[in-house]
């Protein structure tokens, strides 16, 4: 198979190293390629390669069967190498999670109508083979359920706060310091990217379209060192957690990335650093979680590789599992159903240390007919706020915004209660 | 594509309940089966499905395009049927371990020879897709390193010693009569089952044929309570482990099977129960780790589904990644270098608590050029033999042997030392 390759950044230099490590058996032969700047210091030499100023020129190319994008961003050039290789007929391999989750519907369809092979197993979670796994290995599954570390970024930050005790914004600049985390964080921080994977994955799963806009996204800016310490007391460990589950009868698909607390007995506790895993829970299969690295040079090439072989190898699904017409949309009720569902949660409130103001909250959460199972405060002190430290019993969101609504209006609680689910 | 299963156990019934729960489009069409009952009670109905008496004939059968094995045992009936449908042409399936640890390389062989599909995802760690890994989403990879907790009887076994302090011969008492361990335990307590497992993977992984006798393998039936308390003090937990090594200029492959120290703040050791995991180092992949079960009905029927959906695409690739014929013999000197390879130790010897003991061990280590880092001996007894429990720094199993021997011989000494290696 020929290959045109754009972008030659270090995942396309990786997969170069790769595919010229394989020697003159490989099957995969590197015809062109195009980057921004032709004579950029590179790891590997590109001189035995045709190269393009324009990475659209790999699409039309004849001697090229397969055009490889790894040049990021969703708009403009990426998606438009993309198109016009489908539409020419060739396969197309990215890692581009942000083009798959803003263009993926409208690149299956293409793919379908070209009967183009389309692989982006890098694109979600890098080297962990979980776009396969779902396609191929549990494929005859009924998928209950999936949870993921899809974010090396946040778990990097967290798993430095608890090791080290220090605050988000002090290990955020360390992380940013080191290149683990962009100089504007927000994407990784704010639950963007791990929403991007999570809604693919749902995709592929439940067989439903997933309007972006529909998912509720926490990040992980406002865990304070406090909650992780409260955290470890409790017997837990927080993750940001992509979550897709849905009821055994195909109703009531939950979707949403946020924080949780994960018990520490758990292996994805000891998840640590820039890991991701992914948990799959499905019929017959049972239990099942995928661990490895999210992104780096090396993982996200391997990945590129494997769908390249693939292609070779003329293994062609659909994008999704399914054609992507029979993809079913999410109940227009789907934001209120999901509100229902019951989970356990974690509260941490800042309050005034005077006499009542337990009582007060208690009383509020026996309104709302939401239980407590354990509860925290430290110390006192008459002159600052302290932590009062709630774990609830099964409750759903929309109960529980309304209690927390109640609380913020106490005179004696100061700021918005934090909220965490515990995952069981 | 037309199948023909022989075998209606557990995991027959439950591949039929799977492709029934399909609906008319899958395209996995039941046509025959064989089992050794024909009126047996069972979850399902096969009044649809021809019967045959004999599972050979559906190796023979015209309207057959694919054989789905799930008799097991590796002689007469299921390696016959295996061979009878490959020489046919016809495409393969199976979840028996021994039959691929004992006659993998002819079935390869044959299954090349006659340009058949033969799948066997099931028969290494269930419902883990680590065959499909392997030979799919790590291709282009080097493997480093394979590490895996390959036998759930065994894992089941030590997680309820250490959760419950009980001694061996009592948890596989319980384990027995829950059903997750055999009445003759051997083949699993003994790493027999882990052996053919980690054969099979270090085939695929380092393209090598794995002499069975070759591989030194070491169960769990002599791990004592006292073991399990002794690894927790010092922050470890004890995994039956398959360990499959190469350095990394593909020289000095090491492989084995034996309990180790794995450090309790590594995922693997929250891996517990009748759970597998599959830890795989490669590069440029970096580490990556597959968990899931090893075992049962539907773990084993959601694989072999796998494998019967690859067969239907076409996905046809060598049993062992590469043609059988370009698999590497072991050196002749295997052995000696796998025993010059030196790793951390624990060592427990049950001395007589009288002067000198353990300057006489302290002494023999000293010797033979081995670092003592950690040392446990608690409380005496004048009448009773006491525990001295060593970490030993990094050294090889030929010194190790050596010194073990001579203290064996050391008048204050009872019984054998046990030794398990440290995982770093």
């Amino acid at each position: 198979m020929r290959i045109g390759i754009a972008g030659l950044g270090t995942v396309g230099c990786g997969l170069i190293e790769m595919i010229e490590a394989q020697g003159a058996d490989c099957p995969l032969k590197i015809i062109a390629v195009s980057a921004r700047s032709r004579h950029k210091k590179r790891s590997i030499n590109i001189d035995a390669y045709e190269w393009f100023e324009s990475p659209l020129a790999l699409a039309g190319h004849q001697d090229i069967d397969c055009v490889v994008e790894v040049m990021g961003g969703s708009e403009g050039a990426a998606k438009e190498l993309a198109e016009a290789a489908l539409q020419h007929g060739k396969a197309v391999v990215t890692a581009n999670k942000a083009l798959i989750a803003d263009y993926g519907y409208e690149l299956a369809a293409l793919a379908e109508r070209h009967d183009a092979f389309f692989g982006y197993e890098a694109a979600v979670a890098g080297g962990i083979p979980v776009i396969k796994a779902l396609r191929e290995s549990f494929s005859g599954n009924k998928v209950q359920a999936i949870r993921g570390i899809l974010n090396g970024t946040c778990n990097y930050i967290l798993s430095t706060m608890r090791e080290t005790g220090r605050s988000f914004d002090d290990v955020l600049q360390e992380a940013q310091k080191r290149g683990y985390a962009e100089s504007d964080p927000r994407f990784d921080i704010d639950g963007i990217d791990a929403a991007h994977k999570l809604a693919i994955l749902a995709a592929l799963a439940f067989g439903v379209r997933v309007p972006f806009a529909a998912l509720p996204v926490t990040g992980i800016r406002d865990i304070t060192a406090a909650d992780i310490s409260y955290a470890r007391e409790m017997g837990y460990r927080i993750k940001l957690l992509g979550l897709a589950e849905q009821e055994e009868n195909g109703e009531n698909i939950s979707l949403s990335v946020e924080p949780c607390f994960v018990d520490k007995d758990s292996p994805i506790a000891y998840i640590e650093d820039v890991l991701n895993a992914v948990m799959i829970d499905a019929h017959p299969l049972g239990q099942s979680m995928l661990v490895g690295s999210g992104a780096g040079a090396g993982p996200t090439a391997s990945s590129v590789f494997a769908d390249l072989t693939d292609a070779v190898h003329g293994v062609k699904r659909p994008l999704y599992g399914r054609d992507v017409s029979a993809l079913k949309c999410l109940p227009n009720d789907f934001q209120q159903r999901q509100q229902a569902q019951t989970y356990r949660y974690y509260m941490r409130l800042a309050v005034q240390d005077v006499a009542g103001v337990v009582a007060d909250i208690a009383a509020i959460l026996r309104d709302h007919d939401i239980s407590i199972s354990d509860m925290i405060q430290h110390g006192r002190d008459e002159h600052n706020p302290v932590d009062l430290v709630l774990l609830l019993h099964e409750t759903s969101f929309a109960k529980l915004a309304k209690a927390k609504d109640e609380m913020q209006n106490l005179p004696s609680v100061i700021g918005a209660p934090m909220l965490m689910r515990i995952l069981s």
